[in-house]
């Protein structure tokens, strides 16, 4: 892992910006990773950054959805440090909880959508587009 | 699958209260195929019902998460059955293609943390909440 | 994909043991499919055959394993022709209906531990087998 | 997570529901967890206690099911978990490596299918099951 | 799904881009789709242009990789366009077959792995780079 | 786990078989747990040695792949083991890192493909083959 201390301009540049955009005063371990291939630091913070901001759809409910995907991915630093993330942009433990119910209730009818090899309604083709 | 014509009364309950709460009339393949079990039926839609009513998160994210995880657990039926729920609830297409955004990075950024074995910084221990 | 008329002898073999083994006529699009890599046919088949065999457990619990897995992952092929073996040994619609309520019992939960973050209890460390 | 001695009489009515109807004298972290949220504890004891009871299943095929969905899922907790529920039921270590190898074997087989795009057989169609 | 003809500049640029650098005459469904929101189209491409280049490892190997993911995800697009791509650049059947095989096998012994709940080896900590 | 001094004379065999083919002198604890089992151990090896050994694909092409799949699984034991087996096959830093951006971006489009419900291309039908 590379320190801010240790960092080449090019890296430090990323880390300032991560700080300055999350108003925090730390690099997490995950960029501190990343960090020994410049060019795929800052392609995937990028990434994050446009992905994440505000848009269509608030900052709030995409971490919402961020953790949605790692609870069913099963990969227990991102659930960690989004739900840190998300509780600083106002997540409260019963909308963890409800989030969380959603989840699970999610994965329980995919795999019954699997195993009974459920047909598409005609209604639903093209996510019930009108085409 | 059980048809609305040809089913008992107790699978008819629950599929009259499928119709009653999403104000549609007619029942999808998920709930007729379901149905050849009642009790899985009546179990599996009072989760869902429940699960899936305003509370502390709104129906409308509600359904976005539930589309997130789909879209994970490449699930075809409940992908195109919820964005069809979606849309009806007030989901545009530029919300879709944010929301899908969401979910494609925490895919990419997941399969990385995994990668890299990511060790959990010591401020995201217990999702940043303070013990 | 490589019919039986056309396989060469090794190939031809393989299809014997199956069709012998499972008490069928014919050859599934599977291993027709792996046929066109006979060491890859042979491997797989034969680890197939000795691990679906009757032994601690019967084989149509190991069939319905099998299903679970395969509704978990989303894989039609498997959970279709795996649900069709499974009908030959016994499995009736109400017990691929039970086994399907276990499975998506699983899921949900499953995914609530992962959301939740949950920490292995004392007692459950290696499964509570007594050290 | 909500202890026995602080919990509210609802919280309480469910944990004694678990220990009586699992035979034991303490709660384990999972329910302990969703505790936070009374409605989520309720309805997910409910939906497990009623998906994992005796039926057209035995109850230890119903947890060899779970753990292999688990395994499938790589969810730690939820295989040991259930691993050592299992073991209360008569599971073997002959039993859980039989069925390990079936899931292995069945995650193997899925990724197969997949990856060769192999097209579902005539006779397979609809599991088996004659329309 | 945008068609060329009627593609907007920005959109018609990423488009000509793909052909290009792909050496081909068409613009295949996943960009078509995705280019009703320029910007994710843009960023995606570029993503993909960058991180499939030839670098530390060949184009071939990537989509081998790439294949690998897609197999073990059960993505049936993402299985067919990059199989084609791969035979492109040079991926024969029997290649193909070998790498299949390791797919299933990884799949087969990451259950294993997590069934067993294996502990890490000392010496494998750090994917086995010295500190 | 069993350990060498106390192996049966077939595990002993099938362990002395891993230690020649992979010039280590230490058995790692998947094989060591895998042993409870003689015939699962041999039957595990056996396939691992076959489908890894060079052939089409060199060995440390396999291992990426054997990577690629772990990650997307998010399977710690086989990441760190597998990586600490291509670090002594060649892999380079450099090397990972592209790997890991390749199997990020995978699964990235892999859910956008998911999420968008893509048709599959004509021009795609059987990963490009011409039939």
């Amino acid at each position: 892992m590379i320190e801010y201390e240790e960092a080449s301009p090019p890296v430090r540049q990323v880390y300032d910006d991560i700080m300055a955009t999350r108003q925090v005063d730390w690099i997490n371990n995950f960029w501190k990773t990343l960090a020994v291939q410049p060019e795929l630091l800052k392609r995937t913070w990028e990434g994050v950054k446009s992905v994440m901001a505000a848009g269509a759809l608030d900052p709030l409910t995409k971490e919402m959805v961020y953790i949605a995907v790692s609870a069913t991915n099963g990969c227990q630093y991102c659930v960690n440090s989004h739900t840190a993330a998300a509780r600083k942009k106002g997540l409260t433990e019963e909308m963890l909880s409800e989030l969380l119910a959603v989840v699970g209730m999610a994965n329980q009818t995919n795999s019954l959508a699997y195993g009974y090899q459920i047909d598409l309604d005609e209604a639903f083709k093209n996510g019930g587009r009108h085409s």
